[in-house]
């Protein structure tokens, strides 16, 4: 978690830039030209499907819109964390332009935490682990995993880590709702499956603490539960902690506050929709504006609101 | 779930064939093509990595060797899963031979089980729903999902499901010696963690249930925990089971016949390197063989072993 934790310290900023494009967070002159690039693409060549058409067209947007972030952003953030899911849900393009992200990301010496919530068994979690691995096929330095089916899920990460000098991320206690549903349940000794898989965790990491103090499994912690962060700041000494649900799902600094250590390190608060989308509460921002003026309030917003959110941050750290 | 359990009911078979390729289960010939593509590749073209080009060139064997797979065992199986994992080892260039191959087995007739394991909240599980709403970006009939997240993660897979006339699979009871670390916790009503899993599949799955009393939301429950398995089965009555973990990880026939009802339906079982691999366990496999003759062992091996299988449950269910 070295690198990690150097890169917030250089930019003195404990944020990472969610970038999840969907439809509805592109400007209108991003979804025109993907319609009209449809249209061509259809008229050119009737065996080519519409979704197809669609898919590819519109993830040619999510590109232009994720490059425009980054490059608004890359000398403020330490680190950005596209959702994959975003992009698998137009197919293998949309996976292209995840990878085209994260290369972005990378070269400009952004960390990139691939949001994959990834999580099987022995062979097939090792070949999940390339991500990791195989630095070049997805760009990632770190992942987020899914630690349902135990420790024999997460081994091949930590060791693709290892190998790889990144880090994994396990889900703990997740931002939404329903994470009450299993992650709640009290377990017969009266503490709750969270706090046991946050055990589980710091025991996964203990063989990766870096010089900072802090292993190569961190822990996915939501923003929406002040109390129990704070708690599992406590009882997980070792491990660094990803935080969603800053923002737009209602965490304010002061609810995050509690997940740092006494240093003001140990955790890295997301926002998503919060920087990609702020362009939406503009008054800059006009439907009459042409394409590349569109792109420039995307970024003029896109930074403004990062740095806001490190003041915001760094104010309730008292760094 | 009525297309599955009809798709098993019509060739009297209640399993599914893994399509789960790796370097190791694929015959030397294609091996050594895969090696000959990646140098002509890169005396082609310079500027190409080798780990690109590598990548590239072994998915084009797996794709070679799954369809092969697919022509083999068409007729007298109802189901195949391919395992995401194995194709997105390989970058993008692995995924578009995950979905060709999805497509060859649908174009098959065959009912398709995306091992995906994705699991998010709210739109980013609206986003990977997407593998079912859109079917032709991905070609799946049905996709496993992990349930740790709680309902807000598999909502948006359901009603995809139901849109899309397909299926979803959670995970419940896994068949890996690890799982027992978090699904084996006692719950302060003496329940097992997996246990008010089963209870929350059973009631995600309600308002879906079809013409043969089965649900679109089945349960993963591995091979492996035959006496768990047996006592979900009476738990979760509207629930079809997948049942992963027969053959090469230690489950038999025996293990797997109380998991099914007692007409013989209710589950569908899979075996992976059992089938596809069973080539490796021929003596009419050598590596002296040409490439096309390495592919025709591979191919009646795995419809020999695939009958066998089919007879052996058949036969501990008293079909």
């Amino acid at each position: 978690m070295d690198r990690l934790i150097e890169a917030i310290a250089s930019v003195g900023n404990p944020s990472v830039v969610g970038l999840d494009p969907k439809p509805e967070l592109l400007p209108k002159q991003l979804i025109d030209r993907a319609h009209a690039d449809t249209a061509k693409t259809l008229d050119a060549d009737g065996s080519t499907s519409e979704l197809f058409a669609w898919t590819s067209s519109l993830a040619t947007e999510y590109l232009r819109f994720n490059l425009t972030i980054i490059d608004a952003i890359a000398d403020i953030v330490p680190a950005v964390k596209p959702q994959i899911a975003m992009y698998e849900a137009l197919g293998v393009n949309g996976l292209l332009v995840y990878t085209a992200t994260c290369r972005r990301a990378h070269d400009r010496g952004l960390y990139v935490l691939g949001d994959v919530k990834r999580g099987d068994i022995g062979s097939t979690a090792a070949a999940y682990a390339k991500h990791l691995s195989e630095h070049e096929l997805w760009m990632e330095d770190a992942v987020t995993v899914n630690p349902y089916l135990g420790v024999d899920g997460i081994t091949p990460f930590v060791d693709a880590a290892k190998e790889a000098d990144a880090d994994v991320f396990a889900l703990v206690k997740t931002s939404n709702p329903s994470s009450d549903e299993i992650q709640n349940l009290t377990v017969a000794d009266g503490s709750m499956v969270y706090e046991h898989v946050a055990d589980l965790v710091e025991e996964w990491g203990v063989d990766s603490i870096g010089e900072h103090g802090y292993s190569r499994v961190g822990a996915v912690v939501g923003a929406t539960h002040p109390r129990e962060g704070r708690a599992l700041r406590a009882r997980m000494p070792h491990t660094f902690f990803l935080i969603p649900g800053y923002g737009a799902q209602g965490g304010t600094a002061a609810d995050v506050a509690g997940m740092f250590d006494g240093h003001g390190s140990g955790a890295i608060v997301n926002s998503s929709r919060g920087i990609i989308a702020s362009w939406r509460r503009s008054d800059r921002y006009s439907e009459d504006l042409g394409y590349d003026e569109a792109l420039r309030v995307v970024a003029e917003c896109a930074r403004d609101s990062a740095l806001s959110m490190r003041d915001d941050l760094n104010a309730a750290l008292d760094r």
